[in-house]
């Protein structure tokens, strides 16, 4: 069967519609004839089921479309079993920023519900933070054509972990973290604020990070002798900006229950708990969290790094997007396999 | 017992020597006396075996010497057993780059071996390419205090994999990728180049990346319409200069006999594998490697998650730095606990 370019569709004539879509899927029935997108002819060119779309076999009609990337995600969800649609104005409702739209395996576009609303990136395209929350579902295409399914949330980060503080423990800022020399006992064990200088079980110094000292000194618990200010420009010194923009995530964190401890052993900025009864008691942190400005341009190929690393250790990442006026959007990115 | 500065040591009157070396390895003696640095001297305040340093307690001389990145690392290795030394010009033989050098669990200054040229590195100092390959085994200080240990290593990754190559295949460049409609059976099979477009066990049509095409097109392997150089120049239209230093370190790693793949899905550049015999019964990757310029400056929060992932995966990470003149150094790095 041939099919011909008519502007940006593809038109199989009739039975188009009978043999493509009632029992397949593809396209957009006009009548007894068959509206298609480039994706679905390669696709059907792919099968044999089209012998050529102007005379073009798939390699032909490929190089003259340039969807390839799109065709090989389209290949693959079909290959697993799914009806899946081009997100069209017109052809489907609500296409946003999606590529597809991914019916629930059994379904299709005679049905109303909806899988996933799936975006195509390649490996070397970078995601705006905006387009990055804005997406449900990705499809990353690397560069040897093998492809990855990320799933996009917004998380509630929520935790009942203890926030009773002392008042003005005195604390003591030495280069780049502050040490209380005497402690009250509950700071690290009840609301586990810092680190025993000698070791968990222990008693005596606690050695907090300059962000866990500008919080609890912003909260009148412990007192530097230099001031409040001294904590905030020693982080700015070590850390610019960013010492901001972390403080303002590791607070939120705090007010909403969780306790955020360093991530760094899994190269984030924190690690999060959202039940803290004891320190000596810990349970498993649930989230990884990554602090970046709302302007970031995300590299497919860190993501991929972060969720990675996230699932190994039974995680979430969780992107934590600032911005100059201090709010916070929440983004997880989770891998999926449809 | 008490000490005074002496200039940029710590000096115990007699028998500070008997007390404090000869039993315990601390300091460089001077007869009977001893002359301690920094950190030796805030260890043995630490445990309480010295009073003061002029006067001062633990506090006042953290305070006042700025040791406690060093003072942090020096405890803990005290702590898991070890003696070790200030890598001080003229107290050990060659220090280098270190900051202590470590011996071996159950020895001392007074013994040969040195198990550890340990260098202590805050998480927001950034690492030099040049400066890490030097570096044998680096203690990461966080900002809550918790310690990483690295371990640094030059390896020198080698294979056997097949490496006949066919002559002159026809590859279509499509869009960044590059597509053998045909390709000859064993390219993939025996090989593996490319990544079959409909599923692992497939025949018929063979997917490259533009590096792998690239490598395969200056051997006269595969034969692309538009000629070898707009391979090249598709890779660097799409991924600027890095395309030939990923390219030069691709090349090598196939001169050594190994296979490098794609590694996205970990966030590298290359998962690699030394024994490929048949892409059917591929055995486990052993390596991720990540290409870097040699002037780059490393993180060592972004170390720390290659290393985390390498170890959760069963691989370890390599950084290929590379040079505008086509060098490339191998570094290894990977998690120690001494």
């Amino acid at each position: 069967m041939d099919a011909t370019r008519d502007g940006d569709v593809v038109r199989v004539p009739p039975p188009g519609r009978e043999r493509f879509y009632d029992s397949q899927g593809y396209g957009r029935p006009d009548g007894d004839a068959l509206d298609l997108v480039s994706v679905e002819a390669a696709h059907l060119l792919f099968r044999g089921d089209l012998d050529s779309v102007d005379g073009m076999d798939l390699p032909a009609f490929l190089a003259a479309t340039d969807c390839t990337l799109p065709f090989l995600v389209y290949k693959d969800l079909r290959n697993r079993g799914f009806y899946l649609s081009p997100a069209r104005e017109g052809w489907v409702d609500d296409p946003g920023t999606a590529d597809f739209v991914v019916y629930p395996r059994g379904e299709g576009p005679w049905d109303d519900a909806v899988e996933y609303r799936l975006r195509v990136v390649g490996e070397r395209e970078t995601l705006s933070a905006s387009s990055l929350s804005e997406s449900d579902t990705l499809a990353v295409v690397d560069e040897e054509s093998e492809l990855t399914y990320l799933s996009v949330d917004h998380p509630d980060l929520r935790g009942e972990s203890a926030s009773d503080l002392p008042a003005d423990a005195p604390a003591a800022l030495l280069a780049d973290r502050v040490v209380l020399w005497d402690p009250p006992g509950d700071l690290y064990r009840r609301t586990f604020y810092g680190q025993p200088l000698d070791g968990r079980q222990a008693a005596g110094p606690l050695q907090c990070s300059l962000i866990e000292a500008a919080y609890l000194a912003e909260h009148g618990a412990i007192r530097v002798d230099e001031g409040r200010e001294a904590v905030l420009d020693r982080g700015r010194d070590v850390e610019g900006e960013r010492f901001d923009r972390r403080l303002a995530v590791y607070s939120a964190l705090r007010e909403r229950g969780v306790v955020p401890k360093t991530g760094f052993k899994f190269g984030a900025d924190f690690r999060t708990y959202a039940t803290v009864e004891s320190a000596d008691d810990l349970g498993h942190s649930e989230h990884l969290v990554r602090v970046v400005s709302r302007d970031h341009a995300f590299n497919p190929r860190d993501v991929a790094l972060d969720v990675r690393l996230a699932h190994g250790v039974r995680k979430r990442i969780v992107f934590a997007l600032t911005d100059p006026e201090g709010t916070i959007d929440w983004l997880s990115v989770e891998r999926l396999t449809p």
